[in-house]
């Protein structure tokens, strides 16, 4: 009934759409298996993309030739740039989504794809041969041969959701779990532990008084996620912002007897940062208030997302509390939050692929790796499609570095340090985040998208002449110099301090007080100035990569310098046959640090805990250096 | 948490969205509970609205001022009228729907009513007392109190779907069934039985050879359902027609071993009319070919639905038997096709208004109550919602009399005779079918509509104007003459015998070789030559209706008085607490039925069989007739 296929996907969240989408569009032949084919690219969690840090991933995900930017771009109704007032490292796009049309776009996406197709049911069992992957078999009996798989269950595999003292089977509300899968892989050698996530009530936005909130509309000029021609909107729909206050916390608190949290029954950690709302009532009692984010769901419904107020109290106490935040005085639910506890492997047992190490041509992709955020499973997925491709292929095993983009910062704490809760990228957790920026996806990751058959020959082109265009900007920068007289009226309009000889702009460029704007206004003068060279036809993304780069010049080439030195380290591979008991000379906790986590690289190697300094020369030396 | 509503609908498919949409229309508070606000509408079985007796039926809802009309318009991708080639009462209009846009209409539709509230959860018990119905008890354990309750639960109620020797629990794939609804139920003293129906495979469109089926385009000018002032499409997309052949029966029969049909794992009667493909073949053996309808899911998806090809067989001989189908020689399936069995509840524990006659203010709509079919299911959760709305508010029931709609055939068939096998309508269910034509349902209902508060009083201005303009222009037809030389020559080129005298345009319209758009000429011609009457404005619907009403026009007024004739004994009523033991002449089998069906008028009485004419007689007397 089935072909063999070059690769199956199971699940068809963020994670597997993304999977199935790469693989396909490098050639293999895939299948996309999911329960529902009414509910694929379903956003279980709030009707948004981006934010801090996962904005980059979106950017990152797009200039590998993903598809999360360009369908977030065709069914937003709000962007913002986050952290403009801050530096271009913190810069974020972030965009709200309308849930119906997200799932639609990606749907279509995957349809027009001719290499995938789909089946729906659920998958119960992996079969393996000699320590290979081989196919699955399915709810349904059916079993299908492949010669990867990736597995993308989200919070279906033995999925429980919580709402108060009631429990439900469940990888979300209204649909089933998944089970079988966990207890295979367990026998298979695989470790596995629990997690859990919730959601706050949605909410009728028609008894809501918005007239007692703060709106946030989207930015005046909308960005957008995609380095491709997608179009920025024209018209957008506003968040609102309101707060919790100490009535509401008194509500709350009535019901903690009754948290499955609290009490107990839910084993599995939450995530750390975005904790339900009786959460942060309990670890920062002090707080009198937490913030309360409305969101809509999409241009037309009704429907809203109360971000901020997740929670597995009981339904009544959880609206009785609703009501008291100022404008959900006439709240009515939908439906109230839940919490949901499932499986996860911890991510450890992984390679820089995102295969396993116990199973060949098995990868694992989003919230089963531990992980939190659609931003983080899209990657992932991305990253484990693209690989499983390889593998199908005999290709070589495709990896972002830690310098090159959060993907490789995510990917590799992962295996290398695990988690003990839902993970969530931060921008913190980069070592070099000046140079994961926005702004640069597309030059740090497009050519290697392209080299691997992923980006398309169109976007390569778009990147190289945007390249190009910032290198000549640069260069003319340098070449053009302004005397004092030219200059210096306007720079006092701006608050900057006069020439007192002729410069190039390329040192006007660097102040701090002169902003993309102001420089627009410069070049543009020094242009008519000049009464030369041909105008560089400056688009905006040109010059405001430019302006970066400029700004931060010596910063960025220290950090481009540090990145290198430390690459030294990651191209040292550990060949995947190594013995480390052979090493006597290691101390017993780094030998069984190693052991475990299998590390590619040294880099790798180094950021385990429990391996030391000396651990690292030592292997250095065994290795010949 | 919830105040008292006026009426709880249970379940969001056509019926209960219906039921929602027209309560909450006419001012009652209405909270729609459903599994799962994500798939509200959606359609379970074919993507596509109204067919024979079937369009009339949608005709109708609009004409009382329902909304699957107006939605079936608004997302159709095709619209073709049948049996254009008969009499006019067998026209029938249908459309193919765009299965997401069709849902996502409802979904916008009723969260525009501001009186209808959502509620995600299952309901698994109905709160009573007295013998009233007081509210619903969920999965999740909310109490929620109300006047009235409408139940929709479509398949879901214990549903379990078979495909081959498996099975599984759910009330349609994906998702999940309700339980402990029917065992209260039981308890309570309903009858309860089980019923079956089934789906065909879905199919990658892109898999399929479209060149060796036969296209069926849409209506070279599509017309569309609602009488208010949808616009029709001008663009389609087209169906496919193929067959079955002995190839395809050959490989279907080595099923026949594992088909939970025959082997009896499925107790319930499937639909006698929408047989699956298996047993097309058993019962028409001698038949060597079925016919295959391939109906895209929409404007964009791949999906394709194989109507016709329904079928519970093991999923491996589904996938063969497909690909020995013209056209399907690729063909990849998207899921196999399954069988689903459900509890059903004999209609005939019903009153004309869908109440229950056991508990009152409860009342059943759709195939709860043994139907088949996504017009039959609507009109009764229209009927329903209207009726639970009258009760809540002490008003009167509001029923559709058997010569006024296949609304009324439809209930007063479900009421009196019950059905053991899924019911759908027929025009051949219908006495007075010529009466009840697809272009005059608003004539027939919108005034009844308005009179309620359902329909809107735009609409019933518009039924008013149109009913003025047809009596005004069959005024004039019998008012303007022609003579032989003005017509002789034109009724020549349409093969029309020659006038011999002067004779009225209404002796014209009556002869059958003339159609309606002769008749538009004709007309057209009369008012140049009489040189007078201000054209009246005619829209194609005026000039239809007056056609057909003035060719038909004895058999029609013999109708009408047949009907006006029954309609007495329909006018005599039965007091709801009319004792059967005390009328001793009554035949003990007459007796016996009479009183386990409870009928409310004479008419419906002499429908029930096993009541004989002579009881009918002595119940007349008895009554003082």
């Amino acid at each position: 009934m089935f072909n063999t296929y070059d690769v199956i996907v199971v699940g068809a969240g963020h994670a597997g759409c993304e999977a199935a989408h790469a693989a396909g569009t490098m050639g293999s032949s895939v299948l996309l298996i999911t329960m529902n084919m009414q509910t694929i690219a379903q956003m279980s969690c709030n009707p948004a993309m981006g934010g801090v840090a996962k904005g980059q991933i979106v950017r990152e995900i797009d200039a590998l030739g993903g598809q999360s930017g360009i369908i977030s771009d065709k069914t937003m109704i709000q962007f913002r740039m986050l952290n403009r007032s801050k530096g271009p490292a913190m810069w974020s796009p972030r965009c709200q989504s309308d849930r119906m049309l997200f799932a639609q776009e990606w749907r279509d996406t995957l349809e027009r794809n001719p290499n995938v197709d789909f089946w729906q049911d659920t998958v119960n069992e992996i079969l393996v041969k000699d320590g290979r992957v081989t196919g699955v078999k399915t709810a349904m009996g059916v079993e299908i041969m492949a010669k990867t798989v990736v597995l993308t269950n989200g919070t279906f595999l033995n999925g429980r959701m919580f709402i108060g003292e009631k429990t439900f089977g469940g990888g979300r509300t209204g649909e089933r779990s998944a089970t079988g899968l966990t207890e295979q892989l367990v026998q298979l050698g695989f470790e596995s532990g629990r997690m859990k996530t919730g959601t706050p009530p949605r909410i009728d936005g028609r008894s809501l008084d918005y007239s007692r909130m703060e709106e946030q509309p989207g930015d005046e000029i909308p960005g957008k996620f995609s380095y491709t021609d997608t179009v920025p909107l024209t018209k957008q729909r506003s968040c609102w912002i309101t707060y919790t206050e100490q009535g509401v916390h008194d509500v709350l608190k009535e019901g903690f007897e009754q948290s499955p949290m609290f009490t107990g029954r839910i084993k599995g950690l939450g995530p750390r940062y975005c904790p339900s709302i009786e959460d942060k009532i309990n670890r920062f009692a002090d707080k009198d208030r937490h913030q309360i984010f409305v969101e809509p769901e999409g241009w037309n419904t009704v429907e809203v997302y109360v971000n901020g107020f997740s929670t597995s109290l009981p339904e009544v106490i959880q609206y009785r509390a609703l009501t008291k935040i100022a404008g959900f005085e006439n709240a009515k639910m939908f439906r109230p939050g839940y919490a949901v506890e499932y499986d996860f492997f911890p991510p450890t047992q992984l390679k820089p692929t995102l295969e396993t190490h116990i199973v060949a041509n098995l990868f694992f992709a989003g919230q089963i790796n531990g992980t939190t955020g659609y931003e983080e499973a899209a990657c992932q997925g991305l990253m484990a499609g693209i690989n499983a491709h390889q593998n199908a292929h005999e290709e070589k095993p495709f990896t972002v570095g830690r310098s090159e983009g959060y993907i490789g910062v995510l990917i590799d704490d992962l295996i290398t340090k695990g988690t003990e809760e839902p993970y969530r990228m931060f921008t913190s957790r980069a070592e070099f985040r000046t140079l994961l920026r926005q702004d640069n996806a597309d030059l740090r990751l497009t050519e290697k998208g392209y080299s691997i058959g992923l980006a398309s020959e169109d976007r390569v082109e778009r990147t190289r002449a945007k390249q190009a265009a910032v290198e000549s900007l640069r260069q003319e920068l340098r070449d053009i110099k302004l005397r004092p007289d030219e200059v210096n009226g306007w720079l006092e309009s701006k608050n900057s301090s006069a020439l007192r000889e002729k410069a190039p702009l390329y040192n006007l460029v660097k102040r701090p007080e002169l902003d993309t704007d102001d420089i627009a206004e410069l070049i543009e003068m020094a242009y008519e100035k000049t009464d030369g060279a041909a105008a560089v036809l400056l688009s905006r993304d040109v010059l405001e990569q430019t302006v970066i780069e400029v700004k931060y010049d010596d910063y960025l080439a220290r950090e481009r310098e540090n990145a290198a030195k430390l690459s030294r380290w990651e191209n040292l591979d550990i060949p995947g046959t190594f013995d480390f008991d052979k090493v006597k000379a290691l101390s017993f906790e780094g030998r069984e640090k190693l052991k475990k986590l299998r590390p590619n690289t040294i880099g790798q190697a180094t950021r385990i805990s429990g391996v030391s300094p000396s651990d690292i020369s030592i292997l250095l030396v065994y290795m010949g250096r």
